[in-house]
């Protein structure tokens, strides 16, 4: 069962769901619904939204330079922003931030941390100790190695090898601890510097850290990692900001979903195959201009 | 006299300071009462928040990567935060951001720009056309070339030069602005395109954008721009800013006016010579191993 | 006649051009011709190649982290490098890098300088004095605002509409220099700083600045502002760009302009209208649920 | 022994090392020196330059926006250089770049990545199948966690203690490099994919990267990680990157020691004590306005 924050974190989090405060500035309501939640992800992670800046309006606001929100009826606005992101106008976007707190394991937070425009706070475990907690995969998530594609999945692993390669993960987890304890323990000894000490842990371990981004860089990130083509793990943190997103700014979401995530970008060629075949003309891959592997691809869409 | 908010948009800006609304953020009370009032800037800019996020709190609750606000007190966050400043810690100050609306000459946009981390969506005179409004130094600031230094200031000029230029500068004001005016004129013409006829108009014209910035880069930007070696026009909005962010993160501007505003910085050399005097001993120049416009910067400071 | 580099410039060129030194670093042959050489832009400008790091094999080698410059062959690593543009992987193309002396219009400078991840010296003139530079449109470039898209151009003004804006922005630029002279003088009086007197010039006077950044984000550049939307004057830059990255890295550019340039990208609607065409169905825009202007963009293409 | 490089590696590095080209390129001959030379790191890393952009004299054509390589000596270079870092000015250090292909442990490349205006490739685990290398520290450096900075480290483990840390050690690194192997394994059974099965690796096993960056982020990057604060094993790297960059571009390092490395950043407090203490008078801390932890600081330069 995922348990993630302590019932002590709990009741901090509590208290502060039940303080609201007066301010000038710009609510999202579907946001503040969202604040302090920690949404489970993975067996021990989550993110919860610590704080946020702008909405829908804010988009348009900056976009317009205009004093106060602007007259613009909501409609007009949502016209806008289909027109910002249609033409790939990005300065509009950044004028929304977003800050979470997010748990993860470390082989997640070294992938997610290659996107560089963003503001991260990462838990030090030079300066402080780790918990016991690992990330064990489902026994759904156990894919084979892709005989095709050299970093996909293929399907889930069964029976015995399952069973071994769980075992194998969890008792690595437990024994590295363990030795990360013994080597760190100051009871009859000098006990290991802590920035050392780590080097043991396997990077199935939970991380954490503040991350602090715009809307049009945390688009860009839900873009590439909510994609099928990324790794599960990352995808499972990607599709629980999406869902915030979507509550956070409900245009610029929707938006972003027509013209990103279900887009799909045509090649010069593809282009010219596709008209020919509207004119009625079938057309093969050596007539196309396309290597064997894009005209797959070509074809996984378009058949 | 200084009116750089038509009545239109005062009524706007009233409006929004009387709809405070509910929030579970985290509030600066210093900066809600900065909330949408424009401070003025030179003879018709301002600067004004739009909104912000974060607080000095929000600056420890990040370097402990904490739930809630964290259970310290002010006091042990005071120190966490000079600590922070002291050692060069950035991350933590990235957690906190503010948008501004500025309204400024393009001489001074185009310095402001040179700082690039940041967002801005600048009124586009491509798509617009730009008010009658320029920059007019006052008589006071009407300085001279400095003789020593090729990109400072010396004395203000005086009598027939000052008012000679300032009628050079208020004339090629209006008539490049009514040349643009006839430039862009369907009346009886076609009418130049406007991102062509934007060409003509000279370097002091107001622009306006949002700009929106992290507090560790606007720090940075306030260091190198409320100096003063900075051109006195960009000073200007940055000692008006700098009053903003005393007001909303109080400790992390203390710490910064003292650990960089009123910092020194001694060079290896300078370190030894200071240490010869405090020895007592008598240390020239030839003896430093300083230049001699190295030697005349450390003499300002120390005698 | 565009005679942008002086005689004295020309020779210090020549003289660089004839010494050649040996290095153990890639070379591109393509991009060795282009060295020092000023491309003529626009009335007065250019763009001359400073410096480069990297060709086609090094966006490879990166990308396969490899020792020396791998065994693989030519025809790989364009099938390499088609996919990594076709994915969207950005980093191996980030491992070429390039440094361009420009001389632009300060209104092109200021929309260039809005691509924020590159570096940038900028003539400097709080420091130095401008040359007497202007930018004036040839007569073909000298349109009319466009009366259905705000930020665009119409036809070309002709006649006495034509010879006025000519006359008028020839005037003023030279008026505004005289000015700019009259104010920074010396003789018989204190002189202007000149960080002040620049204030006068019009935003088509020539400045220049040394510009240097990574292959991915000038690709990205010249996908935006090489386009169709982009101002004519900023587009005459970025085209000539486009032939130097051609020599420079002939797979990378052919791939990005297959890929970006030259490519569509389709809105999940309009994945699913062309589908239905292809199935033999006609769709209308009321069907399509796409708005009136997105349709219209979509006819553009696909009729 | 360490011998980062395989038999094979060395003889294409090798093979490159005795093919030069001819180029109109600025050269650095220092840098030319340490083309492909993989300087040992640790016990399995190394740091190996791949390219590079730019030396002084690059420095200063910048900072002058000039022709050619200017005509000014390399005393005047010097001078400018000085006078560029001495007061901040970070644009005409951005116009030179390096490339560095780096091994290094995982828990060293998560600190280092935390430096983000750099380009990098990294070896995909995801992709491919990691080496059986690991940092085991040697003996001298296996050091107590501090008593008093909760980052920092105290002596080196005597005796048993160290023994049995550095077979904790080994044996983990040892064990979870079969069960990774056995994980992957297609012999008898299908495989578990590659991305799922790195993350039973401790963070002491080797990486690889391409990491691009410009001098004045390397120096910043040197300013922290080559600081006496840093932890000791990315410090290897940096003290590394050091030897390399006062080859590459000798004035910059230079002043770069004297202006940042060797220097002593004093806040107001402290300007305020020695000029009293210049003065002859004794200060105490209680007098000086310093928390009891700067005071320490202060007092271990000034005494």
């Amino acid at each position: 069962m995922n348990t993630p924050v302590t019932p002590e974190q709990q009741a901090e989090i509590d208290n502060l769901r039940q303080s609201p405060r007066q301010t000038l500035r710009v609510i999202s309501e579907g946001m503040e619904r969202h604040l302090y939640t920690a949404h489970p992800v993975l067996d021990h992670g989550f993110v919860r939204v610590v704080d946020y800046m702008g909405d829908d309006a804010a988009i348009c606001q900056a976009a317009r330079v205009s004093y106060g929100r602007g007259t613009k009826s909501v409609q007009n606005d949502e016209g806008l922003i289909r027109y910002l992101m249609r033409h790939w106008h990005s300065t509009p976007f950044e004028m929304c931030e977003v800050k979470f707190h997010v748990k993860l394991p470390v082989f997640v937070a070294r992938q997610w941390i290659r996107h560089r425009t963003a503001n991260v706070n990462e838990y030090s475990a030079r300066y402080s100790i780790l918990d016991r907690e690992f990330y064990i995969p489902a026994p759904e998530h156990l894919a084979a190695q892709s005989q095709k594609n050299n970093q996909g999945r293929d399907e889930v692993l069964q029976g015995e090898e399952a069973a071994r390669v769980l075992e194998l993960l969890r008792e690595d987890a437990m024994r590295s601890y363990d030795h990360y304890e013994a080597m760190l323990s100051q009871d009859g000894q000098q006990g290991l510097a802590r920035e050392l000490a780590r080097m043991n842990l396997p990077a199935n371990i939970y991380t954490q850290w503040y991350w602090k981004v715009d809307l049009h860089n945390l688009l860009h990130f839900l873009r590439l990692r909510a994609d099928a083509h990324a790794q599960f793990e990352i995808r499972a943190y990607a599709d629980a900001l999406c869902g915030i997103v979507a509550d956070w700014v409900p245009a610029a979401f929707a938006a972003f979903r027509d013209y990103r995530m279900d887009s799909v970008s045509l090649s010069a060629q593809a282009v010219a195959v596709l008209k020919r075949r509207l004119a009625g003309e079938t057309v093969t891959q050596e007539q196309s201009g396309m290597s064997a592997r894009e005209w797959r691809e070509f074809e996984e869409i378009w058949g």
